[in-house]
């Protein structure tokens, strides 16, 4: 967000460019989607039984299609999809690569505090979004039943191992600074996108929040939803925050 | 296949158990195409372009989808998928650790030869098959698009480099000689599935063919056919046997 004179509406009509944050957003989430996907079915493969690896691989195709409805909608829109979701391709690899799961636990904590974070944030931008793309977001947000999957895994492996609780802990609590040190880089490169975020909260009416103050509490109230719904997951997976 | 005693018939209606070499016939396949699944998963996350991501993902869906017409047919036999398929876990399991691909072509090129391989003779098995599971077979062991895909980038990758040629025709040869090395061991493992192999051919009537010397006939051919079929490929491919 960039500095503009103290008093003065920030983003306009005008400056904000609707069509290419709705665009970025569907282009981050394709990838988002399509990873996410990829990684399950990593999961999938490595799960202890032939159950488990049925269920991980349903939701791995779940995930994918996903992706392929957002890339259907990115069409429609006449976007060109490699180019669109090119940008955004560095930061989930690099959260990929920064985040290797050690283990079956921490690859289903993973997919649930990593994916339940990033969907909430997904969310709550989307609320800036024309309707059909808001549906279609808030649709492939929609929870393919990983949640409870790795909640029943997560908490049994507690039951049967109380001293993994603490590692998972600290994993968890990793993964969520590593996120928003992306999420950080991804907004920092893309303007029309970190719009969204301050914008979608007071978009009900078509107004876009321009003022700096206003934009800092949008997005510290925005943080602390966030942080509530985190700590939620942790507290159903049997975690300390 | 047990020695029995010289001129009479080795397997009657009695001694080969159908129902047991069918369950065992959807079982292995059940999970070679959850492991085909996972594998092209991680093939398509390895892709050099979303588009080959795409293309590649959307193969592995089709390939779990398989799975589930499989496991589902398997339920409906009231058969234990978990048990059923437990025997055949290590095979597969092990055939993907001996046969790991170093790189993105060699990846498409087991693939296509290996996956090739496998359908051709698991066709050839399902002859012997009631009908309603014949079919099953056939039209999961139906091409997802993967072949052309991997003629296709495996030709362009030739042309673009001849050299890698020599490369991926030895690696081929190792991946059937690693095929026909675990197939030989589930066979041993599978009487009843093995009777399959060389009943499957003359099953037409419901006859099963049980002398000795016409077993070995049976599958000296049909190993011909089978390697007349891995020779196409490779042609296509642009690979010499």
């Amino acid at each position: 967000m960039t500095d503009h004179d103290g008093g003065s509406p920030e983003i306009s009509a005008d400056s904000f460019d609707a069509a290419r944050a709705t665009r970025e957003l569907l282009a981050v989430l394709a990838y988002a989607e399509l990873t996410a996907s990829f990684r399950l079915a990593e999961d999938a493969s490595g799960a202890p039984t032939l159950a488990d690896k049925a269920a991980l691989g349903a939701m791995a195709v779940a995930e994918f299609g996903h992706f392929e409805k957002l890339s259907g909608r990115l069409n429609e829109l006449g976007a060109d999809l490699d180019a669109e979701t090119g940008p955004f391709v560095k930061a989930l690899d690099e959260w990929h690569a920064q985040t290797p799961p050690k283990d079956w636990l921490e690859s289903l904590v993973k997919a649930y505090v990593g994916d339940g974070i990033a969907a909430d944030f997904y969310r709550e931008v989307a609320g800036g979004l024309d309707e059909p793309t808001r549906d279609l977001v808030m649709e492939v947000l929609a929870d393919t039943g990983h949640a409870d999957f790795a909640v029943e895994h997560v908490r049994a492996a507690i039951e049967a191992e109380p001293t993994v609780a603490g590692r998972l802990a600290l994993w968890a609590r990793r993964l969520v600074g590593e996120a928003l040190a992306q999420a950080q880089r991804v907004a920092a490169d893309h303007p029309a996108l970190a719009m969204l975020v301050v914008g979608g909260q007071a978009s009900g009416s078509g107004q876009q929040s321009g003022q700096s103050e206003g934009d800092l509490a949008e997005i510290t109230r925005l943080f602390a939803r966030l942080t509530d719904r985190h700590a939620e997951r942790m507290k159903r997976l049997g975690l300390s925050t």
